[in-house]
């Protein structure tokens, strides 16, 4: 056994028990939840890499409120749509009533409003990443679907169909990079575009038996559609005409998690919340919109789940965080009775540090290299490296921490396998 | 003129009255805030070099919920207070009330209690940068004083009043390297340590004539102390006692902004919030704590206040942000009716970006560069590059955009200089 004993793990969410047991998650109600160091810094590097690809495909960062003026939500009429569904979370003051955000169109719309008043400053697509607030009916599944939770939302201004229908593909696009840069195999499927006024919707699926939705899926095009677009009236025709959809036979029902929803939003949204800009010949238009969304606390539970080890009884005892995102890339792990042993840690690790790759040194006292080897799996360490009797810092034993293959390796080389990781 | 014009802007904070005259902040309401890319940039790099230092100094940074459960506070019995005095901003739901946190003593006390149960756990400092919730009774000076705020803070836990006394010293050294990284001449006055319970409390003040606070100053020794100090009964005696200082003879009132805060609160708050850990001996003991924050919005505001630059007839024009942490640290600006100039800047651009050096190329058409070199100030872009008639892309001239100052250069330079400032 490690220091730390993981007991009667959450069968549907082990990947979350392990976390919430091992107190690197702290729930404090609901659906809240307070993040400790490891959980917190690959939730960061998540946001990095969506903030990194968003930049490279021409999407520009900004940061709006999350408390926001009940007036903004009065103007758009959705304020009493959000309240009596109970979804939005209002708060009183002798200052007036203040919404905490579900959502980001409406002070987006604000925003946009006052920078794309002309046609010259179209197409645009703004995003941020911040803290979306609801008042769920159930939470469920820890991360997957809180109360509080950080969200990347995105929003395209364009003038004309053809236009969002272009920005669309590129924020698509972007998604897939960034669900494949963080290692999650995640398709886009057809969704219902509800009443959303636009024509395409897509909802970015990870296949996975935790998952609440049940999509069709053709394994054999890879094509997906969500089962709500059957309850559609001439389904066959929206999926044909939109998404070159012939037939659905062959097409069979499994469990997947929705990580990420992208819509066309023509001009609905710009009609309720007065988005125009003056166009070619001095009139005013509305914008095509399209909005785009990733759940970022649920890609990074997502993520957890995905990356469970197992022990030799199969019962999970930690994670393999992908070696490109894991916050510490390796766990250096001294005979702590050895004062030599414990100071060719110190070198290696000052040494790490000083390259610029992130590790632990575990000098725990009175704690054997076994229990600390199976805490390293907890925080989801990728490496381990030993510094006992085996070596007298000149040749090193790599050891990966999910195949338990190991790697004899010198300093000068740790470093480049570790940066290259 | 540049493309924006200023205007009659707010002669107590005309750095703040630039930033929302061109869009560069949004207003939604008295206190509430949306930064558009530059000044989101710009506080992200403060935030950084918060994060670096307080690693470096051995603190571990958590995040904690900003929507609480009402119990935490009742726990603690500060939620009437809170409330009653119409700080604390509530909202009711179906699920229970819940508290926008002001501040974070009862999350991080909640936290730590589940980590920090032995005496070998002891002693840390664990801090976060989330949003603080404030419903301020007069929001005031745009960021410097808002409703909802990022803020650092941070809290020490330790066993004995030596070991809280030298976790506030090593996080008031952090504090003052912070500070001194981000550009800010900031000095630790002694503040009324008031009813923490502790002994020591000083805060981080900008001289500042747009500061609300009024200090006591020391010229020659550069020891400053808050005025209501002397409100406090033998307040020489603790001057003496706990910060050495014999006199306050020679002291003048000068205007400050508090940008930091730190105190020494003893064990008032673990008395309060049942904060005990397990000693040597097997007894239950209180935490001694300390507590340290900085506005982190606030600190935004000041930079920018401080980085003004005038024009010819002494009204402010823009920023000149500092080149360590500017966001894009210059404009590329091409002469646009010449292919040849707009190919050679577009090269630059490429070659700065591939170096990871944040450029801004600006390529808008029928703008003269007059214009746009006055669009760069007003986004505070430390040089700006001029591709015109005097440049055959092999000698560029490099400008500084606060002196003047010209710098004949090449492209491979150009990268050595621009990654140096």
């Amino acid at each position: 056994m490690g220091t730390i004993k993981l007991n009667n793990l959450d069968e549907m969410y082990p990947g979350q028990s392990i976390l919430l047991q091992t107190g690197q998650l702290v729930q404090y109600g609901a659906g809240l939840f307070g993040y400790n160091t490891v959980p917190l810094l690959l939730r960061r590097k998540i946001e990095q890499i969506i903030v990194k690809t968003l930049n490279k495909y021409g999407c520009i960062e900004v940061l709006l409120p999350t408390l926001q003026p009940d007036t903004i939500w009065k103007n758009s009429g959705r304020y009493d749509t959000y309240v009596n569904d109970g979804t939005m979370l209002i708060t009183e003051s002798n200052k007036g009533t203040f919404c905490l955000a579900p959502t980001g169109e409406e002070a987006m719309l604000e925003f946009a409003r006052e920078k794309l008043k002309s046609y010259k400053n179209l197409p645009v697509t703004y995003y941020q990443i911040g803290e979306k607030f609801r008042n769920e009916i159930r939470t469920r599944g820890y991360l997957l679907r809180g109360k509080a939770f950080p969200m990347l939302d995105a929003y395209s201004f364009d003038i004309d169909p053809e236009g969002m229908e272009k920005s669309y593909e590129n924020v698509r696009n972007a998604f897939l990079e960034i669900f494949q840069k963080i290692g999650l195999d995640v398709i886009p499927i057809v969704a219902d575009n509800g009443a959303m006024g636009g024509k395409k919707s897509e909802e970015f699926m990870l296949i996975s038996s935790q998952g609440e939705d049940k999509i069709l899926y053709n394994k054999e095009t890879g094509i997906g559609l969500n089962t709500e677009i059957l309850e559609k009236e001439n389904y066959m025709e929206y999926l044909k005409e939109e998404y070159g959809i012939e037939s659905i036979d062959g097409f069979e029902e499994i469990r997947t998690m929705e990580l990420g929803h992208i819509f066309q939003l023509g001009t609905r949204y710009s009609e309720m919340m007065n988005g125009k800009y003056t166009d070619k010949d001095g009139k005013e238009s509305l914008y095509y919109m399209g909005c785009y969304g990733i759940g970022v606390s649920r890609t990074l539970a997502a993520l957890y789940e995905q990356c469970l080890i197992k022990d030799k009884n199969e019962k999970p005892g930690g994670f393999y965080l992908p070696e490109n995102i894991a916050p510490f890339k390796v766990q250096i792990i001294p005979k702590m009775d050895d004062k030599g042993k414990v100071k060719i840690a110190e070198e290696i690790y000052d040494m790490l540090n000083n390259e610029g790759i992130q590790a632990i040194l575990d000098d725990r006292e009175n704690i054997n290299i076994g229990a600390k080897i199976k805490d390293s799996k907890v925080l989801g360490t990728p490496n381990i490296l030993v510094i006992g009797d085996k070596t007298d810092g000149n040749i090193l034993e790599l050891e990966n921490n999910k195949t338990g293959e190991k790697l004899e390796t010198n300093k000068a080389n740790l470093v480049k396998i570790l940066r290259n990781n």
